[in-house]
């Protein structure tokens, strides 16, 4: 008799990213192993030596570390099992890391305990990492911030090639709707990355996973969860989607919302993508030998295009990605397509947009 | 004292899709006269003349005729207020359609009353047109089906240049939600278009209008609306989305949502729009000579785009667009991408896709 089905899909999906894991490690390691050596047999047992010791044969020690970010709750319980299953199987090493944001009594008791569950499935590093949360851009994304600052640091101290994070379908779905909240455009709905992160360190193996998976998964492996408080709090945005917003759009809308939420999210990455890569080509093209913007040029571009163009140009004058929104684009937009005479556009990061002479003067004030 | 500010932003946005309508209509017939006549003097007096008799001076009989489609409802009726105080200071005549579709008792006296209210605002032509509302793909779907066929109809019979509808930012925010529960992409969030049916005939001047601004204006204008109870049955998807699902998302999301779906709306038709035309233009590059889709070349596209040239391709060979969902691509594209010797993959409308020496293969079977 096989595992439950919940169980079999966590590992299905961590099996696979460890999969790709794996692979592209091997070949990084036989990029440097052949650019350091020239050394063509070396390539072949790469697979499993690390990057530090390119010659060694494979050994404990030196297996490629995959890390687990886990909050004790269902989502990333559920990924440490299937973590520690896996790796056993693969040539792995598996560790994990809860992060103590300290915002409620008592949070530094449960990291431990998370520690002491984490070591109980035999991950090995294990270790709670206490943060400071601070106040920039609200609370939700300040604890974020604050979280993967640790993870980040985390992952560089113990060589990680990989942090897993238990991100579910449902979590997708909510990022959407709270993209879609800004109507910033596709790339706002394109929600979480399966990969993302510096050389793709961050990996989300559960996007296709519904929480209710691994709820499950966690409850047929009699594995203790923690529900945090804030995850019902009404004080916080996704909470109030998680249990109003979204629960009253499926009865609206049907069951499927969530698949088609999260299949938005991969259309629109991909298409979002793809336009910025034409957004990128074209640029040199609508520019003067100066390298300054013609106006022109631009008009005969795509509007959607267009828009990328003016967005990257912003942006390379200085203005945070963060604060520029689709409102302001539109606006240095207007100089192209709706010339009147406008004078100067203020924009964030003390950065200025205004036409002179069929040209876009764009820059830092 | 100038109008309320309700009227005044219903009159404003009516104004402006006049403009647009009028120049292009007098752009029309400049090229038909300046084809039919090559007559340099003819094109100036354009401008106030109908297409079927450019040479005679601008009379009332003559004046190119702009319809409201008008359900009696609050938006409809604050639209054909706004189009019979505009046409007045135009060269346009204004009329009226009211479709009866015949679905609850005594709709024929409700038209008739549409008819009469609109005649009281001076609209002429007016008239209450019956359909027969079918049953293929929906009791939403074939009542909007009769509904456009009878405004079709109507628009050629009398000969106007452009029907008005009254649709709303809040119906337009409703149209994309609904779109999101396909979850077929950013085309199923692109929702209403200002301008579409053949020629651009239908506008929606109301689209940057909110539904509370279009009763206010009714009310301030003392106009009396009809408030159609299928509005309000939660056995449509739509009365749902408006009296449950919304609320709650700006529940959760705060009150920009619907601004927020609406500028989603635009902007994803931008980047649909422009997607789509670089798909068109790649097309007949990664094709051979005999104009078969080769796979090498079809690999090395973005994945956004390549997924555009296969549905194009499915849908020439016979596949009807409306039964045509993103699965389907995605199933079609893994021939591409996920290669290993799948067998013929079944299309809507007996379209069949395989992979054949490096070819693939689309046709109807």
């Amino acid at each position: 008799m096989g595992p439950h089905p919940a169980v079999a899909a966590i590992r299905l999906a961590v099996r696979r990213v460890l999969h790709d894991v794996l692979t592209e490690h091997s070949d990084r390691v036989a990029r440097s192993v052949g650019a350091a050596s020239s050394s063509a047999s070396a390539a072949s047992s790469a697979r499993s030596s690390s990057a530090t010791h390119p010659f060694h044969p494979a050994s404990a020690g030196e297996q490629p570390l995959v890390l687990v970010a886990c909050s004790g709750g269902a989502d990333s319980m559920a990924l440490a099992s299937a973590l520690a299953f896996e790796a056993r199987k693969l040539s792995v090493r598996a560790g994990g890391i809860t992060v103590d944001h300290g915002l409620q009594p008592g949070s530094d008791l449960r990291a431990g305990e998370v520690v002491a569950r984490l070591t109980a499935m035999q991950l090995d590093p294990v270790e709670a990492f206490a943060v400071r949360v601070g106040r920039e851009g609200g609370p939700e994304a300040a604890a974020r911030d604050a979280r993967y600052a640790a993870l980040d640091e985390a992952a560089e101290r113990h060589g990680a090639v990989a942090v897993l994070l238990g991100h579910t379908r449902d979590d997708q779905a909510e990022t959407v709707l709270l993209g879609l909240a800004r109507g910033s455009g596709i790339r706002s709905l394109s929600g979480m990355a399966a990969v993302s992160g510096a050389a793709g360190r961050y990996r989300r193996p559960f996007l296709q996973i519904d929480r209710q998976t691994a709820r499950k998964a966690c409850m047929v492996q009699s594995l203790p969860v923690w529900d945090d408080p804030h995850n019902a709090d009404p004080a916080y945005t996704r909470s109030r989607l998680r249990h109003e917003g979204l629960p009253a759009l499926e009865k609206a809308l049907g069951k499927g919302v969530v698949e088609a939420l999260a299949r938005t999210a991969q259309l629109s990455r991909d298409d979002a993508d793809a336009l910025d890569t034409w957004a990128a080509d074209v640029d040199p093209s609508v520019r003067d030998d100066a390298g300054q913007l013609e106006c022109a040029k631009l008009y005969s571009l795509p509007p959607a295009v267009r828009r990328r163009v003016l967005r990257r140009a912003v942006i390379e004058a200085g203005a945070p990605a963060g604060s520029l929104f689709a409102r302001h684009v539109e606006e240095v937009d207007r100089l192209i397509t709706g010339w009147r005479g406008q004078g100067t556009i203020n924009l964030p990061g003390r950065v200025e947009a205004r036409r002179q002479g069929g040209r876009l003067v764009i820059r830092q004030g």
